[in-house]
């Protein structure tokens, strides 16, 4: 028989005790052994949980019980549960977790710590995605080129009603939180945030990468309008909020942003609150991982995979590596993406207008590769929306600056990068 | 440092023993050793492989070789692999293979024999998609409800063009035939054989279920014609050669057909040669895992991810159970399958008819779900397409029987299953 005990029994970690129960015959036959959980911690006792397991408000009743094999942490922040399960690693016991924003910034270090004993994450990222798993076992074979993730069920729900329906980001942000997707502030989910963390955890594995979210170039879709959508519909295009990493000649690009992609494309496809992992390996090609990326029962089922591959011997290395390489790749500084890009902006109704903006352009060496022209509800005035070839970031935002201060642009330039 | 030998170095072996050389680096980083092919087998020594090891033509230099640790199985057929696989089990070696045909027939014994010695075989089914980690590792917390998989790459290219480009069977086939997808005898693709195995071995993992291609249904897609693709266009489906598992109240339907999916659906987005595989647990809800399911790279990359887990330490069970489960699920026989159904008849264009067709349908508890009449070329028939509401297999096969007797009915009558 083995032992459970879990730090935080809130929505998913009451699945985790609930299916451990009702899924018992399968696995047992699965792992082996029987799984129990002996214990539950949760802050709040006089809240009910719903589940059959003894619960109490001490995690120490579950990291010195010598009687409890794995600790399964679904406790959330950062530094709380990293003191826990570095006692619990101390003490010999086997660690699952969830928590992606603890990955995001102390993953190696926590490596450094289980040393032989198994830590594991399924359920960090794309939560009931087996991406994890795929990427640390099924991809070996490969050197990674790029992977592009839908991560953020939320965000992809908001967008996919917008490019749907035709519907605005604040009645759709309203609608999403009238729903329980988004948060009442929901600027971790909105803003990138939550897609970085799950993006860092993936390229350790993919690159043996250790980055933070504050290394690398973040930006959320909360500046996204219908002319954007409009557009993108026009040109072919889907706008996807994606986590990128992306191996360039001198290092990975790392990035969250906004993105047009094309419509043909399997990621382009998936909707709604769905989640979608694409990696290209430089052996296999492209594979993709869809599924759940949310929810107590979904992340509970990476949750208790994670267990039984415990169960049964299996294990990591938890961050895909045995032996560094030789040859590390390092982090691409945001100025050095490459890409090509998307502009949004209002400028006068005027002859010579075009003329003066790709002038600007060109000194920066961007060239232009699609264009639309559209009213704007001021009769002297027109958006401009176009799409450059590939260029740096650096020389893009240098131009936007420039574009800005321009007498014939008013107002915010918008900026969407595409991936072809 | 890990030594290999390779029995068979066609295609894929080829891609095996120059991935290893190629990516040496990276594979060491992950599985912590050296990874070296020490010898291949072929059986025409005159044929130039392109690779780097040594060759010989008897199997024994692998067997018998004690340094050798791991032995790639790449030979293909049935019972000589087996023999093979056999004896280096029997000689404590780790062995990898990608033989569907040998798994659909010997599975269960092989896994008898293996015992502890590690027997992996992602590359058997989808080629470079993870599947099997998937479904043996990553969903073990799920009841499986549902497989369906698009796991014949031929096929999807052939179905893919007939709907998108209006072609016809002959043609797409004489086309998949020149650009290599097809053989000369295309059978065991387009009649679903090879979709068959693959779906056995998913079914080992996911049920536990010991069943072989004989027992199953399974139907190719020989008989499509442009009137099913504009109907199915017409009513939101798409038609696609599925391998379906699916738990029913009394046991599992395993069956392989052309199947009319809904558009909407992910796996009906996915065309040309890729194969993806959507799997419904009670917990996760749905995943799919999309990819290249054929090719020297894509299935060598599947075969070393197996080689490195070996090296790494880890492995299965087998085929996914460490006991039995005490109520084993049983092979639903495929009459007392029951899911929805197309038929396409040609009937005389005379009053009366339809009424008399209904009728028929009625006495074997079959009622019309949708249906459209289409002109023939003969002025006194016309195409009479329609489907039905969910009936029980065995019905449906006494009413086409009953159907074609009748005097209004002219020549075959052919049906479609649908997956709702």
């Amino acid at each position: 028989m083995v032992k459970i005990g879990i730090l935080g029994v809130g929505t998913v970690g009451a699945s985790v005790a609930n299916i451990l129960e009702m899924n018992a015959d399968i696995l047992e036959a699965r792992s082996g052994k029987k799984i129990v959980v002996k214990h539950g911690v949760v802050k709040n006792m006089s809240q009910d949980r719903g589940v059959n397991i003894p619960l109490s408000d001490n995690p120490m009743n579950v990291l010195d019980d010598p009687e409890i094999d794995i600790v399964v942490e679904l406790i959330g922040g950062v530094e709380e549960p990293y003191a826990l399960i570095k006692k619990a690693l101390e003490n010999g016991k086997a660690v699952v977790t969830a928590n992606k924003a603890l990955l995001a910034y102390h993953r190696y270090e926590l490596q450094e710590i289980a040393g032989d004993i198994p830590l594991m994450y399924e359920a960090s990222t794309a939560g009931g995605i087996p991406i994890i798993g795929a990427l640390r076992n099924g991809l070996t074979a490969n050197h990674i080129v790029s992977i592009q993730g839908i991560m953020n069920g939320t965000t992809n729900y908001m967008l996919t009603k917008m490019i749907n329906e035709g519907a605005n980001y604040d009645e759709v942000l309203k609608e999403a939180q009238d729903l329980g997707y988004a948060e009442a502030d929901p600027t971790f989910d909105v803003g990138g945030f939550d897609t970085s963390h799950k993006l860092l955890i993936l390229a350790s594995i993919a690159y043996g990468l250790d980055a933070k979210p504050e290394d690398i170039l973040i930006e959320g879709i909360q500046n996204i309008t219908q002319t954007d959508v409009s557009f993108a519909k026009e040109f072919g295009y889907e706008i996807k909020l994606l986590g990128i990493a992306k191996k360039a000649e001198e290092g990975v690009e790392l990035r969250v942003h906004p993105t047009m992609i094309c419509k043909s494309s399997m990621i382009a496809k998936v909707d709604g609150v769905m989640n979608a992992v694409s990696v290209v390996g430089d052996v296999v090609g492209e594979t993709m991982y869809y599924g759940p990326g949310a929810g107590g029962n979904a992340t509970a089922s990476a949750v208790i995979a994670d267990i039984v591959d415990i169960v049964r011997g299996n294990q990591g290395p938890m961050l895909g590596y045995k032996k560094s390489l030789e040859s590390g790749l390092e982090l691409l500084p945001a100025d050095e993406i490459v890409t090509h890009y998307y502009l949004r902006m209002e400028v006068n109704d005027k002859s010579g207008v075009l003329a003066r903006i790709t002038n600007e352009l060109e000194k920066f060496d961007i060239s232009i590769e699609s264009m639309l022209q559209k009213p704007h509800s001021n009769d002297n005035r027109v958006k401009l929306l176009f799409t450059t070839h590939a260029c740096q970031e650096a020389k893009i935002q240098e131009a936007m600056i420039v574009l800005k201060k321009l007498e014939c642009v008013h107002g915010e330039i918008a900026m969407i990068r595409i991936e072809k």
